[in-house]
């Protein structure tokens, strides 16, 4: 059994919990956060506690908050045995401090308030300073999720660096597309099944060899008519960017 | 029973020509190509031609070919009694000229070689100039999909905008993303999930209340780290302008 204590109340230390709660090998101790409020959530089930002095002792201390608060809220947990790990893409494992065991549990998803996710498909980023820690962040990981990597820090960089690509600036684009659909007394829905599709074909074709439209084409005429369509300067601006990179990219290796 | 002729050879004609023939309302009397060769998928089963003066009678015909040529295919129909429609997302009903009866069988997805679509999701946006035509269409519609929309071309136009963005630029993100998986010596299918969720996630959150990432929360340093990761100047301003088109999207409603 591992004991855990969850430093954060946000919606990666409620989607952890979550996984936690119903595993008989995971046993967590108590959530800390500053906040009353997002703390009663968990109240009913485990400690919990405001007062970052009174951690409890654990195998295993997580810390979900903020990119900017892990190194402050790391300090509460100097001179502890247990390991302590991060949650975060972005945060090197030293942001932890030098004086515990340190190491990171990232689930590599984008969570939201109120959404269930099938933990057993997240991909798990591990990182730890020696074979111990390391596997005592696999044996917990094992539990929750079918997909674990070993990631360095550096790696990790580029994963969330990649990730802002594909799932931020992604929504953006429906975001501009659902206006576009509205502006035009179009239910967004039209368009699900093509995004879908765009996402299956994931599987069996890398989005290198997926690319079409008129960029690709270097259909002009299309491309002109879609940029007078554009009303909003920034969308415009994405249009072209976006249209020159892909031109520039097929035109290169065709 | 709806005879139909189709005229073109690419993966629009073959999807089409695929799911017609395995209906019993349907009855696919002819597919016309220039390329002998694209024709060979269709001989075994229909009658096939090069030669566009000899078209057969029929209630429908299908123009299936690219943008630039469907005025040109068009002219080889006038005269015909038969309903006249092209598939083409961003052609206007008015290139079919105006010597026969006009319209437009849309389906909006995107299709691939030898990748089977389940049709009955597809969205067919249909544009007739009469009551009589848009039925026939409808019926035509009914027979393989669910999902019917009566559209203008005016809409269909923004259609096509709104699913460049969705479809061709979110690929292309999702290229960057897997070059920078690549460079980092990470397999890009560890994006998958998130990439799944990004777009599960539009079933039950608008796009515009699902936006998270950097740019959302305006966080410099995050930002800034981005940047001087990527070497490809393509991306580095794909980054700067769709954090920029965030950024104040979100400051100007907050």
């Amino acid at each position: 059994m591992i004991s855990i204590v969850i430093l954060g109340t946000g919606n990666v230390a409620k989607h952890l919990f979550d996984v936690f709660w119903g595993n008989k090998e995971i046993n967590v101790l108590q959530v800390l956060g500053r906040n009353k409020h997002k703390l009663s959530y968990f109240k009913d089930k485990v400690d919990t506690s405001t007062d970052f002095s009174k951690i409890l002792d654990a195998d295993i201390f997580l810390i979900a908050v903020s990119d900017d608060s892990v190194a402050e809220v790391a300090q509460f947990l100097n001179g502890k045995n247990g390991l302590v790990a991060h949650t975060s893409g972005s945060v090197p494992i030293a942001a932890l401090g030098n004086k515990s065991r340190r190491g990171v549990f990232y689930p590599l998803q984008s969570f939201s308030e109120g959404k269930p996710i099938d933990f057993k498909t997240v991909p798990i980023c591990i990182e730890a300073e020696n074979e111990v820690d390391l596997k005592q962040l696999q044996k917990l990981a094992q539990q929750v999720s079918l997909q674990i990597h070993e990631i360095s820090s550096e790696q990790r960089k580029s994963i969330h660096l990649a990730a802002v690509f594909a799932n931020n600036f992604t929504n953006h684009l429906f975001t501009i597309a659902s206006e576009i659909c509205a502006d035009n007394d179009l239910p967004f829905s039209i368009l699900t099944p093509l995004i879908k599709e765009t996402v299956e074909k994931m599987g069996c074709l890398a989005p290198f060899d997926a690319q079409t439209g008129p960029a690709k084409r270097n259909d002009i005429r299309t491309m002109e008519s879609h940029l007078n369509q554009l009303k909003n300067k920034n969308y415009q601006d994405i249009y072209s960017l976006l249209s020159k990179s892909i031109k520039e990219k097929y035109g290169q290796k065709l």
